[in-house]
């Protein structure tokens, strides 16, 4: 057995709660939920607003497709079955995040509103803040700006079922914050996901 | 568009850090993997450990059958399949709160070492620690505790496929710590698993 040096070691029945949680971080979890097409802006925001979280001190972590497609959901295709399952466990991951007190920033396409509203019931039914985030480029924006040339490929038959295209994008009708990024720059859009969390005391453990 | 308060709003190219990320949490992410039979005290052991590094200011979040089962986890059963997946899935998670920095704490019986292999290779892949812990009480001494009643159940033919009874516990046999729960205290172990994460560099940012 190892060398004991950690001392006063106590505690209490049952669980960590929520305030002790939030106390020790000082912040609340909460799932920020992007959505949007293709080339909206979603990742850009979310990784820039990921790194100005941190250099204020507060935890946060992005699930994307980087990290998601080719671990959890790599068993997962592109049926519409596959799609709706990959939304949801990526759902029920945020939820996990953000009970363990992390500002959750999720970016992906997630274009069937069914689906997200799911998202949305799993934190509801958890008591645990979700807000929306559609970060809306029109189609031509999205398009003209086509950074890994997908759009191209899905004109020219290369993709199927690629969302905006020959798949329906369902715009969210309950958004907590809708950001045009064909108007607004990246640092507005940080900055207004920044005030969203602090008006509602998700940066802050009272 | 919501008024903006926030200021000084820089950020650089690409993702966050590591090193940025153990600098805000002033610990580094890691994998605790706590495998033994039902009744051998993971959950014990996992619950007052969680309490003692909060205490401490440090982050941690438990990943447990009471979170995953019921969310992530639901669509899974217990054929052989479905057992496999049903860790594999947790095993990406964890590592997904591992590299978010957050001390991640498992406790799933989890008794097939080729389950427990692939986490670990998929800790390793990353380059994020993984740390095995057996939490080692003997059959008769977990029969004896029972404190669900699962084992009697299980003697009795009601629970079929019960791990210890009727389906194999493969012991670890590179596990990083063993905790012989008939031997050691509740505070012991959570001792042991502390001075663990103390002498591996994981409770500081350097």
């Amino acid at each position: 057995m190892t060398e004991q040096v950690a001392t006063n070691i106590t505690w209490h029945e049952g669980e960590v709660t929520s305030a002790e949680r939030h106390k020790n971080m000082q912040q609340k979890g909460v799932t920020l939920w992007m959505t949007g097409l293709s080339a909206s802006g979603k990742s850009t925001i979310a990784v820039a607003l990921e790194q100005v979280l941190l250099q204020q001190g507060k935890h946060a972590y992005r699930l994307d497709g980087d990290n998601v497609r080719h671990g959890l959901n790599k068993n997962l295709g592109f049926s519409a079955e596959d799609r709706a399952e990959n939304i949801r466990r990526i759902g029920e991951v945020a939820k996990l995040f953000a009970e363990a007190g992390i500002i959750t920033i999720t970016s992906f396409i997630s274009p069937y509103r069914a689906d997200r509203d799911l998202v949305r019931k799993l934190h509801d039914d958890a008591g645990l803040p979700f807000f929306e985030v559609y970060v809306d480029a029109p189609l031509d924006v999205a398009e003209e700006r086509d950074p890994k040339g997908l759009y191209k490929k899905a004109r020219a038959g290369e993709i199927k079922g690629f969302t905006g295209i020959d798949d329906p994008y369902e715009a969210p009708d309950k958004a907590e914050l809708h950001l045009r990024t064909d108007k607004l720059s990246v640092e507005d859009s940080v900055r207004a996901m920044l005030t969203y969390l602090e008006e509602h005391g998700l940066l802050t453990a009272e």
